[in-house]
């Protein structure tokens, strides 16, 4: 059905209206991919001042969780894709039902919502996954914590992101603190990895698949703060292997549009899956200027099923550093330092209001000599969130807190 | 006045407001440059479906020829710039004198508006061009023919673009047609040049210039059809002249924003001024990929007065050709095959009505073989201009007719 419904339109020379619920910055930075395409974007945005739809000339305020706002939206709309992945499934159901294209699908989308039913289906894929349990009492987390050990990672079933929803526990009495709070939680080993990595894969509807080279993700508190591209020192044959991961998970979880899959590397090299994200993920960023198509348009080449673009690198190296959020609400008026400190440097900000920790921008470096692209990355993004120079990238591996 | 009013605007946290005037593909893709810079743009648009209105949140309706609609559109924006250089004079002065900051001012865009003017103020610079002379009768053009030879070349002194306004004359009957138009003319000696050769620089309102990389631009029936960068075989000290030459024509001229130049390269390998633009120009349309910094960035931030972006090439060689509308009015419909052909291609589609021999897209091909990337954006364009294969690229240094 759907495949019919995206054809059809390219044949009546009326180009395609993508609509995305959700109105942050990937949506924003999908309209700038959306009006080279000659596509017309849609964006659903909770408030009229939201980072997208400031810039969207086909902006709808409404509520994702709203079927009726949903179902007025979707109208006149040729493919249905997401921002974000908050839509309730009740609603995404409701709009397949009616007949809607929705990509990725309700069905995909479930295991990016519910973090037990993705580590079950992924065990059932043999895909190796850290140890998980689902857990409801101190007592169940003692004995998870015997079978693995201490300590333990409690991580929120829905609703968790940037760090958010996943606590470690050094010991039980720490486990009641998290349990207190009600959330239905799944225990998880804590694995020791060496650094974290990303693998992004897009798929179009024909089951067309491309993956993206292996980059490095550094986080700090839980929060994505730079990526290399790509994983420096990762051997081709561990790169390889993750991207046939990224593949065969994609196609088995039918992901239609961008995957995004989280990796912990572990000190004999070995791969877990983290986490997923069914859209244009932070650690693809680079890709705006690092690859030939960034992941804003090949999401959208992936959901209109039209064919995949080059995900080659346009330059050696990239690195992106995020800007987080500090005290000074004044992004623009650092601007002027940062481009004349380095006039080769590529920003992007997103139009959100600072706030402290918060994601307000990014920027990018493009070479081949990966310690002077952290370096330069890591003090541009520095800047603009603090007004402050710091020159000190952190070190590339470090055996941190998993997450 | 104006720079200081710039440079509050930095300082109060508020991103600046940059109106454009004119919703054409130049202010449309000035709109995706402006989401990556977190800067607001306003388009005035004659229409609302205009290309730049169809996905510019801040779209203004209004008339560039009136007054009161400009004046309108300019409240509360920070600069005032353009797409199209045709409005007119009186209207630019009321602007400035209304305290708003225009860029390029209404004294530099004269030199686009009238170009008696510009060949005027060029040949009192020394810069070299064509010999001209304006004439209002046919015994004026036989006069300028004996000192020059046959052909002569007429040129609406105002209003031309893209070869409109331009005729070749082979004799005085074809003269006296011209004429019959009751045109303000100028005659120009024809230039049997080798080819043409685009310079574009950026000047903010500081006095910092860059210039890009020096083009060859291929045009068939006054239409730019191909652009190459950089310039093949285009000897260092020459690359350097042009650049050196744009750089000072910018200044001298006080242009705010882009100027490009047009060029002719002669046999002897002098160079001729032919014409001139305040603008982001077709034959700066590879930069998007191609460049560091795409024309429509460095075109905000010469307005905005942030420092320059490098002008510096993202890959050894960068080939634009633009699609010429044809009688198919479906161009999204023939994405596909041009996506499947060739994954690492960049279209940028206009969102204009296709009419024949109109410019509604462009398509951008990267790499170091030129040979290559002349047929890759060639076969490209052709398929989305007429759905036809058409393998052949025109030789690069062709002689033709001057325009």
């Amino acid at each position: 059905m759907n495949h019919q419904q995206t054809h059809e339109t390219a044949t009546t020379g009326r180009p395609p209206v993508v609509g995305m619920i959700g109105a942050g910055q990937l949506a924003r930075m999908t309209a700038a991919a959306a009006i080279g395409l000659g596509i017309r974007l849609r964006v659903l945005a909770a408030a009229p001042d939201e980072s997208a739809a400031q810039v969207a000339a086909d902006t709808v305020v409404g509520d994702y969780r709203s079927t009726d706002d949903l179902m007025a939206f979707a109208a006149g709309c040729d493919v249905i894709t997401f921002d974000h992945e908050h839509v309730p499934q009740a609603q995404l159901r409701a709009l397949e039902q009616a007949g809607h294209v929705v990509w990725p699908s309700a069905a995909a989308l479930r295991f990016t919502q519910d973090k037990l039913e993705m580590r079950s289906r992924l065990t059932q894929l043999g895909v190796p996954c850290p140890r998980f349990e689902p857990v409801e009492s101190v007592a169940d987390v003692v004995a998870f914590a015997e079978r693995t050990s201490w300590p333990v990672v409690l991580k929120a079933v829905s609703g968790g992101y940037d760090g958010r929803g996943v606590w470690v526990c050094e010991d039980p009495a720490a486990a009641a603190e998290v349990l207190s709070h009600g959330l239905p939680l799944l225990a998880e080993e804590y694995v020791p990895f060496e650094r974290e990595l990303a693998i992004l894969i897009a798929r179009s509807s024909s089951g067309h698949g491309v993956a993206y080279p292996v980059v490095e993700s550094v986080q700090r508190d839980g929060i994505c703060v730079e990526v290399l591209a790509p994983a420096p020192g990762l051997s081709a044959e561990t790169a390889v292997a993750a991207q046939r991961l990224g593949l065969e998970l994609a196609r088995d979880l039918d992901v239609i549009g961008l995957l995004a899959v989280e990796l912990f590397e572990t000190r004999r090299g070995g791969l877990l899956v983290n986490e997923l994200a069914m859209r244009p993920h932070n650690t693809g960023h680079w890709t705006i200027e690092g690859a030939r198509t960034s992941q804003f348009e090949q999401h959208l080449r992936a959901v209109l099923n039209l064919p995949l673009g080059s995900p080659a690198m346009a330059a050696p190296a990239a690195v992106m550093a995020n800007v987080l959020g500090g005290t000074d609400p004044d992004l623009y008026g650092k601007l002027n330092h940062v481009m004349a400190a380095d006039t080769a440097l590529k920003v992007q900000l997103y139009g959100k209001p600072v706030r402290p920790g918060r994601k307000v921008g990014h920027v990018t470096a493009l070479g081949s000599d990966l310690a002077s692209l952290r370096d330069r990355a890591a003090r541009a993004a520095c800047y603009l969130a603090t007004g402050a120079e710091e020159p000190v990238a952190e070190p590339v591996a470090s055996t941190g807190r998993p997450m």
